[in-house]
């Protein structure tokens, strides 16, 4: 028998391993935001890409451009299906990149769109996702100033690729990082987790399941802006869970601080219809992508406050504390089950839920 | 018979029409860079995205970043195949966008990279493009700061598709602009033409013929800075020769600046093997994708001393003026033949090379 102790100095040992990519060929896994997609980030791009504004675990780089202080960020979006009840590429990829931007501290400013689209693709449905994209950066309050549009042959693509890059600056004094969890810090949800990757797995139509899931694809600009104009250093650590879920997110914040972050399953809001679908699939909502949910790491003292704050927004009108932050074991997120349990939430291992942005 | 006034009346009509589309489904054309990709990207983009700064006809947008000027750009990388004689995807990818920064006058400082890979993609493969892209942002001077990875299933991309943003500093007092051309002004090439796109259709193994013709593609940023730092308000337009060519760069100078330019067919560096590929493929150098030549106009007094600029920095030992710029008819290219003739060349209509860049 194996003692709890005994299970945690392996997942110690194997943690601190220099990170090696042993497939020889790309899996689904590796674009899954998980523990594939880290090994693959850390052994082949920080490897060749080594310098000090890489920074691999948060969203996004800050620069110094002159005399400003700006954030840059990308992400590239393979969404299918492109349309899907809630949103579509358009939009998801438009709020993503404005997303990424809010959490690392930046107000964010300009995007750029690059578009691979697939020979006959039809041009109704570049409209609406152009469209899209229009209305999602006008409600974020961003430009979108500069594009590229390739044309790959029939069956190079699915139909469209969209890559957005974004620019934002940074004027708040805010130091956000992945590594500034701290012990007794709270762990808050800006609502109802799990919604968008539940909706494109519907949307997929391949489960013969019916629910009105909606994904939660929004800007989180407006309500980050809220939580730092009120709490500036009390604010430890801001991220949008996407890929790989609140689970994820977590985890890096735990290795990342090397602190512990224990959740409370119960505090963990999650629509019945969502934990439905997830127990008729046997996933875990947790791993489920958010597209407008915001993860938030906060000195205790002020959780309640940054509840509050949230609440009064309409895009956090659903916030809940969900964990706490402790000392030990570092690197490790602890779920306390509904039945008063404790179980280890590890990295996403493997993708099962490809494609999902 | 129709004469050559009619001609040119019948053009300029056409010219002043709004864009539409009239295609139902995406070609392989709209993604040529030339006049279908024009069409797509005034009647779907610019009519959606309508912002001050997304200027249509520039490679970048310069933007306001708190009290610095920055200029912003994306290219999506899609070219078939990954590995060329002279270079591959990955130093396109970078230096791709660093030309474009610094055509638009900028300091290139910083690239985003996002991946979108097909399962099964070989791992020594994204290795190899990888450190490619390390080694050319190091010529460059840029770093690659932030970047995201997704996977698609197998028959949904072509192996490695790569979109890079880029941001850099305007530092310099230059005003350089498409529509900056006057006549008088002097058209300059950086050297030999259409050696990338001649370089890709021979991998391709398709054509059956042999010759030892290497990618140009380059970073043009140290021989950009040595030309402003000399002529700073002398040099009107920098663009670097893509898709569509020479010839579809100098139509958009010609349309913009509502001027002619008149290029001397003679003095067009060709070398003689990719002049011997074209004419056996019966398609003209002109339109042939280079990825490290810079198309600069500038103001003719001062030509002869920016060709002298050039030809003092490796990326520019083989430049030429290549024509001159006039008043009359304006939004016109003109060539002189090597006969003493005079054809029109417009903008590339269809897409001879699909999938160079």
């Amino acid at each position: 028998m194996t003692t709890e102790k005994q299970v945690l100095d392996r997942i110690e040992r194997i943690r601190r391993r220099r990170p090696v990519v042993r497939e020889e060929r790309i899996t689904l896994a590796h674009g899954s935001g998980g523990k594939a997609t880290r090994n693959l980030i850390d052994a082949i791009f920080l490897e060749a890409f080594r310098n000090p504004l890489l920074a691999p675990l948060e969203d996004g780089a800050t620069l110094a451009l002159g005399s400003s202080r700006a954030v840059f960020t990308t992400d590239a979006f393979v969404v299918s299906p492109l349309f899907f009840p809630g949103g579509d590429i358009g939009d998801l990829a438009v709020n993503g990149t404005v997303n990424d931007l809010a959490v690392c501290g930046a107000r964010p400013l300009y995007l750029s769109a690059g578009f691979i689209l697939e020979e006959g693709f039809p041009i109704g449905d570049l409209r609406r996702i152009v469209a899209s994209m229009a209305a999602a950066a006008e409600m974020a309050g961003v430009s979108i100033v500069t594009g590229d549009t390739k044309v790959v042959q029939r069956g190079k693509a699915d139909g469209c690729y969209v890559t957005t890059a974004g620019v934002g600056v940074v004027d708040r004094p805010a130091t956000l990082s992945i590594s500034a969890a701290q012990p007794g810090d709270a762990v808050i949800v800006s609502g109802p987790i799990g919604e968008h990757g539940v909706a494109i797995m519907l949307a997929r139509g391949e489960l013969g399941i019916e629910a009105d899931t909606l994904s939660d694809t929004a800007p989180l600009n407006g309500l980050v802006a809220d939580l730092l104009d009120t709490l500036p250093t009390q604010v430890r650590t801001l991220r949008d869970a996407t890929r790989g879920g609140v689970a994820t997110v977590l985890n890096e914040v735990a290795t990342a601080s090397g602190v512990t972050v224990v959740m409370d399953e119960e505090s963990v809001p999650v629509r019945p219809e969502v934990t439905g679908v997830c127990e008729l699939l046997g996933i875990d909502p947790l791993y489920v992508a958010c597209e407008g949910r915001l993860v938030a790491v906060v000195d205790g003292e002020h959780a309640e406050r940054a509840v509050d704050i949230m609440r009064s927004h309409p895009a956090g009108a659903e916030a809940a504390i969900i964990g706490w932050v402790g000392e030990d074991p570092p690197g490790l997120v602890l779920l306390r089950t509904a039945f008063g349990g404790t179980r280890i939430v590890d990295m996403l291992v493997g993708d099962p839920l490809p494609r999902i942005c």
